[in-house]
């Protein structure tokens, strides 16, 4: 088998791994739900895919259900609930309209009745009410960006704003319980970043989203700053969670697949965090460090790697991780690095990710392609797709995070 | 045994392996000089304790002998050899006056002369005397570095304006024979980059430099495009040259260091070249993976990383890892992240590296400093001052990069 059929092989092994059927199917048969009275809501990319098994296990039992995904990522109708497609990774009408929907469906509900939540990575921009006018909130989103705010700094101030988001969902189905199933994209998965948390207790008060508008010096007219300073719920008695995926599992999969190909493995971290570039010039003296082995090997670290943009080209973080990958491994015989986004869609791209060897270098620079500029363009997807290296999977309809994949075969 | 005493240990354990005097003297014997007509030079941040450990072994054969090294490394006179102090990183006077005299003292050498040429990393910078005026090589060096042209570019302009580099030493030598002990801080090992090459072919043309020039737009007088012109010498049969240190034996080291305090070990490379706060982060996230392990265990990345200046703060690339680690390893508990540069001098500060553990990103907070903001300005070393989280050996008087180490303790 080549090492180009063991990417292959490792990418198909590895997501189905972490499909979610097989784990909501789990999770529902360890639930007891006190009534018939079900409703289901399911966002984010994974969302279809989870209503849908939710679906085979209680049919009649779900009297109602709004699913909201990515464009793209719904398939046949399902036959309880409605299906709804979204902006991702900005809100659109649509996320808004949507959301508005599953809102609706639980106004009014009693403590008799209770919601299925199937959470998945993407809701924060698919599962989205904003209590002011949307136009005010994308001007204070923008000013936020602008201003060097941080991303924590921002989805603190966006809960703020939200109908949905910290916890307030969970209000709107009070006094039917809400029960959270989750697939985490979030390292460490913490329950209040997952989606931000619509479900789940918010630690930050009004006054700390204010200060953050204080500190960027964005100004706000009275309504705005009445309607940021209403607290988000400090603790939820109607809603509960399980998280039934995560980047371990995806990289308990990876190495199940390698060593199921006659790899040694070592899993390296499932948290990685760095900048993309640097992960993969850092993966890459690894693998020039252990050229002399002599057993088959492979070394694996999972989380999701960040990428500066510098550039106005094409790729995703896991193409980044890749095609800098390549310069570090130029020239090394059997030995390939490989990362991938488990949700199949790295960055703004059809891609899933990227896959280099000892012979890819040479390649680019017969294309007229230097590493180190398409980089600095950020344009990683034409720079792959020129020598036949990019991994395409489409969406996978499962999300949780990327994993990269030294390989070196003995 | 605290961690922290851990650190020291391993620290001061790697520097003494790697230190020149044995293996200058283990070099030596297995040489078999012609003549006792030997003449002595010595360049780069070991030139020193190359320089002592080679008078013990040959005394009276060294006629005559120069040795340079950066200012505050020599210490008591040598008895056959005339020590001089210069500037690192950018040439002086002092730097080009004393390699005149190791100019002068080879001029007019039979073939029955011989010259050990003791090299190690910072003689770029120690050992040159240009060609062209001294204030026209700056504005040239300048212009290239403000134009964004690399470090491999301006290297290859360099030594086709300059009297030693690229093989032209060893051409100065001719007829006599030059035996080169190499001490090598170049990931790789590449004998025509470890202090620019003084005694090796240089592969670059004097098109190649001039097409440099041209790349960048810069202008030059018809005289100094003369000189870029001339070639640097493509072979030498003059020339021998053996390494006997670098950073693959300062891993080792690393690794023995950390074995004798009961830690299992993983060297993961001996080539780390990505930047410097995302081999931080990198690191740390492995840290957090293997939380869970039942043994104590270390692991160790050696080679250079980078640092991309953004502030105009204090610190060096191995400060910066740890600082950044910080953030990663921020509440576990027995878990220390290092690095440090085996030449003791990390950027330009009196401190080898930096050490951080799970307390330090509080200990920080509690001082005022933010390690984003830190990293932001390039000022890991006061941050790592405030919290007594400095490593300081001084100048040691080897030069074979840097290594980091991750120990978790059980």
């Amino acid at each position: 088998m080549s090492q180009r059929e063991d990417v292959i092989a490792i990418v198909k092994k590895s997501v189905q791994a972490v499909m979610p059927q097989r784990s909501v199917r789990d999770a529902l048969a360890g639930m007891n739900f006190a009534s018939d009275r079900l409703y289901l809501v399911a966002a984010g990319k994974a969302a279809y895919s989870m209503a849908k098994a939710a679906e085979a296990v209680l049919g009649e039992k779900i009297r109602d259900g709004v699913v909201i995904t990515k464009y793209g990522h719904a398939k046949t109708p399902l036959q309880h609930s409605r299906i709804f497609e979204a902006g991702h990774p900005t809100p659109d009408r649509n996320s808004y309209e949507a959301t508005q929907k599953a809102i609706d469906m639980v106004y009014g509900l009693s403590e008799q009745d209770e919601v299925l939540f199937l959470l998945s990575g993407g809701a924060s921009s698919l599962f989205e009410v904003p209590i002011i006018a949307e136009d005010d909130l994308k001007t204070i989103t923008d000013k936020l960006l602008a201003s060097g705010a941080d991303i924590h700094e921002i989805n603190m101030v966006r809960k703020h704003l939200s109908q949905v988001k910290g916890g307030r969902f969970a209000l709107a189905c009070f006094p039917a319980k809400v029960h959270v199933i989750a697939l985490s994209d979030v390292i460490g998965n913490d329950l209040s970043t997952i989606g931000s948390g619509p479900c789940y207790p918010d630690k930050s008060t009004g006054e700390e989203a204010f200060s953050v508008l204080e500190k960027y010096h964005i100004k706000l007219n009275a309504d705005i700053i009445e309607t940021l300073m209403l607290d988000t719920p400090k603790s939820l008695s109607n809603a509960d969670h399980q998280v039934i995926g995560d980047v371990s599992k995806l990289c308990a999969a990876a190495k199940d697949a390698c060593e199921a190909l006659g790899y040694r493995t070592v899993v390296l971290t499932d948290s990685l965090n760095c900048e993309a570039k640097d992960a993969g010039a850092f993966l890459a003296s690894i693998a020039r460090f252990y050229q002399g082995t002599k057993k088959s090997l492979a070394f694996i670290a999972g989380g999701e790697t960040v990428v500066k943009l510098t550039g106005d080209g094409l790729g995703g973080r896991n193409q980044e991780l890749a095609l800098s990958a390549a310069d570090g491994i130029a020239g090394l015989k059997d030995t390939v690095i490989f990362s991938f986004g488990s949700d199949g869609t790295d960055g703004p791209t059809d891609a899933a990710g990227g896959f280099v060897d000892g012979t890819t270098k040479e390649k680019l620079e017969e294309a007229g392609l230097k590493i180190y500029e398409v980089l600095r363009k950020n344009d990683s997807y034409h720079a792959l797709q020129a020598v036949q290296s990019l991994i395409v999977t489409g969406p996978t309809g499962t999300n949780v995070n990327d994993v990269a994949v030294v390989l070196i075969k003995r």
